[in-house]
């Protein structure tokens, strides 16, 4: 067995089932979906991948939410959760959500039909790739020098990987809000207990954490 | 930087710091403490390392079990974990306390200053070693082949590598009991605080979970 893993972590969905809403933008990344809402359970830990202050909250939330980094070597992500547009790249002036120094500090794989070179941000350089999530996983592997590979959203690439088969470790928080329409992961968290072992464990703000593994 | 690193995952101890009582034996491997009750929290979970019948419950408590073998490439024990001898080993029919299927599955590295040749159970190989905490880690770090070594206990080896610096993430479980002496840990879990980011999670059975780690 390898020891390398595909794993998701702290994507965050309604209790509905949507990881984000509908009409997605520049000013709204989430869609109709308030944000910080939805990731309560997240923004004010004291590891939130992307808190740029000192502070914040400990317990399951934290612990859960510094999984994020623990031996990971890649990240795979749909292009929704890279940026809004569609269709061929027209400029390269958009370096996604994140700044100068994105959280990610490892090579991430953007999937996309369209072409755009590789660039670097910080400690993180971003590739765009085509093919089929085995071809990127592939990929991914291979960058990710021995660590795990992130799957790191959004719902729709997570689904594309539970369908290939390809995800070992799960972790989806339910937040205690419906969106009633947008980027869907699932309609009940019971579909995938036929295919990986299941914990629940509460957190705060009435969030729900679903953790799922092989055996 | 490396990816790899020293851990110790599940060390139970009483409110007043002890990991094991005193006396000690064949019979009583963690002496006078009760181990249902100082252990109760993780001998009931689906996932604790020992255990050999299906069921048991899942949340906080079962993920931190988990945690136990993910990304583990080799353990490191002190000699009293491994069995109640003391001085050279008069013969070699003792084996551990765990059987013919030992829950390791990796290299377990036991510390002590008399010389026995290594043997294997199952998939388990058992190294004999003596030398300082840095000699034995750097055999355990070589033969853990990228992955983390565990730091399994008991309390006095755990404090030998802390003294050295070389523990990177500590869990360790404060059982709601007293027992007045035996092998300690701590006097107070503040102690480790200077060194450590800290985190406390609440679990079943009245235990209190202690996390450590380094920025």
């Amino acid at each position: 067995m390898t020891s390398q893993q595909v794993r998701v972590h702290n994507l965050t969905v309604s209790r509905d089932g949507y990881a984000a809403g509908e009409g997605q933008s520049l000013e709204r990344p989430f869609g109709h979906a308030d944000l910080a809402e939805l990731m309560a359970w997240i923004l004010g830990t004291a590891s939130f991948p992307g808190r740029t202050t000192p502070g914040g909250s400990r317990g399951v939330d934290d612990h859960l939410a510094r999984e994020f980094h623990r031996h990971v070597g890649a990240e795979i992500m749909g292009r929704h959760k890279f940026g809004p547009q569609r269709g061929p790249w027209s400029d390269h002036e958009w370096t996604g959500w994140w700044g100068a120094e994105p959280p990610f500090h490892t090579p991430v794989f953007v999937m996309t039909h369209h072409e755009r070179p590789s660039f670097t941000l910080a400690d993180t350089t971003f590739h765009f790739v085509g093919g089929e999530p085995e071809d990127v996983l592939r990929q991914a592997l291979a960058a990710a020098d021995g660590k795990d590979v992130r799957l790191g959203g959004g719902a729709d690439t997570v689904r594309q990987f539970l369908d290939a088969g390809l995800v070992d470790t799960i972790h989806v928080a339910v937040a205690p809000l419906d969106l009633g329409g947008g980027s869907r992961l699932w309609t009940s968290h019971d579909e995938l207990t036929d295919r990986y072992e299941h914990d629940v464990v509460p957190g705060r703000h009435g969030v729900v954490h679903h953790l799922y593994w092989r055996e």
